[in-house]
C-alpha cells in the first residue's frame, strides 16, 4: 500500500506551525513497516487543495489530509475534495449532535455566543455535513470530524482510499491512533508484523553495522533507523510473525543494555519508571542545561511520583549558596570542574533529601568558551545510592544542540547506574 | 514572484527529523511578504526528486529544495536534478579546497580518516561538483556547498530559478539568510519594505480587528499574522516605503506596550534585554511547568549575565525547605494556591538573592485535577523591586499545552511589571 500526505494550512508555509503532524504520523506508520511516499503542504486555498490531492493520489492510493475542516471561512477542506470527487455533502446527525453538545459545554469556558444569546453559530453546523457514503471518524477533542472515502468502480479514483483529519495535534493524535491504524491495517496486503526498540547510547552507525548479521540471515525482515539525540530507534517488520520473535531475540541479545523497556518512549520516561519501581526519588541540580533536564522529566505524567525537583544553579552564587558548592572549588578549579559538578551531586542529594540525582555544569555557548576550557565542555555527576559517576564530555554543535546532549547523556547514565550497567 | 519549496529526506517522511527547515525559511520569507505556494516532502530516490522537481516548478518560478547534498550514498539531490534539467557536473575548486579544510579540521575530533591514513574520503570531494554554470553558495558550517541555478532560454525551465541547500539545519539557516535571502530580493519585482512585529499578550482576534482600520486606510499593505502561544507576529509589507512607516507608526500607536522591541524574537529575550539593562537579577520557582520556564530563559544566549537560577519545586518538601513555603500553607491553602505561589516568590527572592522573580504552581495533568482545583488550575506569582502581582489561571489543552501557556504567561506578566505597565 502506497500512502500520501497532504498537509492543508497556510499556517504550515508562513512558518507560524511547524509541520509536526507529519512526523507523527510517520512514526506511527514506521511501526506498520509504511514509510509515506510524499507529503505535501498547501495553502487554504480550494484550487490548491484540489491539484495537490490530485497529484498525491497519482502517487499514492491511499491519502491521509490534515487540516481544513473547522468551522472557520478559509476551512475548505472538505467541501473542495467533496466537489473534486463527486461526492455530495449531507448532514451526518451522529457528528452534528456532538458538535452541538461540545458546544455547550465549552461555550462558557472560552466566552462564545456571547452575542449569538446562546444559540450555536451555523457555521458550526457545517462541520457535520459530510461526503455522502463516507464513514465519519468521530473526534473526542474537538467539534471537526474526521472522514474516510473508500472509492469504488465508478468513482473518480476507484479502489483508492482517503482519510481526512482535523489540524490540531490534539484532536489529529488520538484520532490517527484509534481510527485511522485500524483502518490503514484493513488496507493492507496481508498482515505486517512489527516491533519498535529504543537503542541508547549507541551511535546509529554502530547500531546498522550489528544489524547487518541479523538482516543478512532472515530474509523478509524490513529494518528502519532513526536517530535522534537521546536514542536511535530502530524499527523490525515483516510479513512473518516468526521472523519477527527471532530478530526481536537477536535485537535483545545484541543491544541487551542499551534498549529501552517496550513501554517507554523517552529515557526520562524510563528513569521515571525504574524510580517509581524501586522507591527512590531523583532530584537535579542543572547549570548549562538550565531547567532542560528538569523539564524532560517533568513531562512525563507521573513524575511527581519519583521527582523531587531541581536547583537551576546559573550563578556561581547559587551553587554556592543554594547547594554548597565551596568557594575554594569555585576559585581553583572554576565552575565548569569535576569538583564542581560532584559537590552540586551532593549538594542537591543532601539539601532536597534525594537518593538519586544529576548534575550539571558545562559551557554551552556560543560564548564563555577559552582555550582551556572550550565551548562544548561539560561535566555531568550521575549518582544513584553509593554509585557515583563524573564524566567529562566535549559535545560538538550549536548552543541547542550541546545542550541536548548533555541532557541526553545524563539521563542515560543514570538510567544505566539504576540498573547497575556501569 | 512564486516560491516553492522541495524537502528530500526519508528521515522526514519517517518523522524522525520534524520539518523545521520549512518553518524557518516560510517565516523568513514572510519578512519580506512572500508565502510559498506549496511545500512537498520526497525520499532519497532520484526518481522521486525529479518528479517532485517538476511537480513543484511547475506551480513555483522559484524553488528551494533542502536535503540531500551530502557526501552518503543517499544523497541524490544535485546529480538527479542536474540530469533532469541537462546540466553536466563540473568540479568547482573553491568549494573542492573548502571541503578539504573543513575535513582536515574536523577528522581528528570526530575519528575520520582512521582506516584511510588522514587521506580525504573520495565520495567528500563529490561534493565539490556543482552543474555547470551556476552559482556556488559556500557553506561555513559543514561540507556540501549550496547551488543556485538561473534557468536561460533553451534550458529546461526558462527564466525559472532553483536553490539546492543542505538539510542540517544548523547549515541552512545561515546560508539561508545570507545568501538565499539576497537572491531572493534581486528576483522581486521591485523592492518590497516588510516589518515584523511581536504583539504579547492580546488574542490572535483582537489583533486582526484592530488592524482593520489601517489596513484600510492604507491600500498597498499587506498583513499578515502567525500566533505562537507566547504572542502574534505582525508581519506588514508594501511596496512602498512611506506606506511602511505610516503603517508601522500606526501599529505602535495601537498595540503600543504590548509590543516587543525590535531586537527581541521571544518573551525570554526580551526580559533578558530590559533586565540587563536595568542591572537587576532574575530567580524562578517552579512547580508544574518543571524547569520549562528556567529553560527559555537560557535558551537565550548572554542569559548568565541576568539570570541566577531556578528552584523547581515538584515535591512539596521541596516547596517547604528550598524556598520557605510554611507547612500551614501547605496543608490549609495547598501546594496549588496563591498564598503558595506568593511564598514560592518571596522565598526564590530571598534565598538566591533576586530583585525580580516569577513562580508557577498548577495542575498540568492530565491527572492530579479535583473538582475544586482541575486540571489548567495555575496561579503565577511575579515580582520586580516592590511590585507583585499574583494571578489565577485556568488554562485548556493538554499537559504540554498548559506548560506553555503558563510560561507565556509568566513571562509576559514579567516584561510588563518590568516596564511599570501593570
Amino acid at each position: 500500500m502506497k500512502i500520501g500526505v497532504l498537509c492543508i494550512g497556510d499556517e504550515l508555509l508562513k512558518g507560524a506551525v511547524v509541520n509536526t503532524n507529519l512526523a507523527y504520523m510517520g512514526q506511527k506508520l514506521l511501526e506498520l513497516g509504511i514509510v509515506p511516499e510524499l507529503s505535501l503542504e498547501v495553502p487554504d486555498r480550494p484550487e490548491d487543495v484540489v491539484r495537490g490531492l490530485e497529484f498525491v493520489l497519482n502517487s499514492a492510493d491511499f491519502v491521509i489530509t490534515s487540516g481544513g475542516l473547522g468551522p472557520t471561512a478559509d476551512d475548505l477542506t472538505k467541501p473542495s475534495i467533496a466537489e473534486y470527487l463527486g461526492f455530495p455533502l449531507e448532514l451526518c446527525e451522529e457528528a452534528a449532535e456532538a458538535i452541538k453538545a461540545r458546544w455547550s459545554t465549552l461555550r462558557h469556558a472560552h466566552g462564545w455566543g456571547k452575542n449569538t444569546q446562546g444559540t450555536l453559530p451555523f457555521h458550526f453546523l457545517n462541520q457535520a455535513y459530510v461526503p455522502k457514503g463516507c464513514r465519519v471518524l468521530m473526534n473526542r477533542f474537538g467539534t471537526a470530524p474526521g472522514i474516510y472515502i473508500a472509492m469504488k468502480e465508478g468513482d473518480r479514483f476507484p479502489g483508492k482510499k482517503i482519510v481526512m483529519l482535523p489540524g490540531p495535534p490534539s484532536e489529529l493524535h488520538p484520532m490517527f491512533d484509534d481510527q485511522v491504524i485500524p483502518i490503514v491495517h484493513e488496507n493492507m496486503d496481508g498482515k505486517i508484523y512489527s516491533r519498535l526498540f529504543h537503542v541508547s547510547g549507541v551511535p546509529e552507525s554502530k547500531v546498522e553495522e550489528r544489524m547487518q548479521p541479523v538482516i543478512q540471515a532472515l530474509p523478509g525482515l524490513s529494518v528502519a533507523y532513526c536517530a535522534a539525540p537521546e536514542f536511535v530507534k530502530l524499527f523490525l517488520s515483516t510479513r512473518d510473525s516468526g521472523i519477527l520473535e527471532r530478530a526481536s531475540e537477536q535485537v535483545r541479545a545484541i543491544f541487551a543494555d542499551s534498549l529501552l523497556s517496550d513501554t517507554s518512549r523517552t529515557v526520562a520516561e524510563e528513569v521515571v519508571h525504574l524510580l517509581a519501581r524501586t522507591g527512590h526519588r531523583l532530584a537535579t541540580a542543572e547549570s548549562c542545561t538550565g531547567g532542560l533536564i528538569a523539564s524532560l522529566i517533568t513531562d512525563v505524567p507521573g513524575a511527581s511520583e519519583i521527582y523531587l525537583g531541581s536547583v537551576v544553579s546559573y550563578a556561581n552564587e547559587v551553587k554556592a549558596g543554594m547547594l554548597g558548592v565551596g568557594e575554594e572549588t569555585l576559585r581553583t578549579a572554576g565552575a565548569v570542574s569535576a569538583d564542581c559538578a560532584s559537590e552540586m551531586l551532593s549538594g542537591v542529594c543532601d539539601r532536597l533529601g534525594a537518593e538519586c540525582a544529576v548534575s550539571v555544569t558545562g559551557i554551552a555557548g556560543p560564548s564563555g568558551g577559552t582555550a582551556e576550557k572550550p565551548v562544548g565542555l561539560v561535566y555531568i555527576g550521575v549518582r544513584y545510592l553509593d554509585r557515583v559517576r563524573i564524566l567529562e564530555n566535549r559535545f560538538r554543535g550549536s548552543r541547542e544542540q550541546i545542550r541536548a546532549r548533555t541532557a541526553a547523556v545524563a539521563l542515560n547514565t543514570l538510567r544505566r547506574l539504576i540498573l547497575g550497567l556501569d
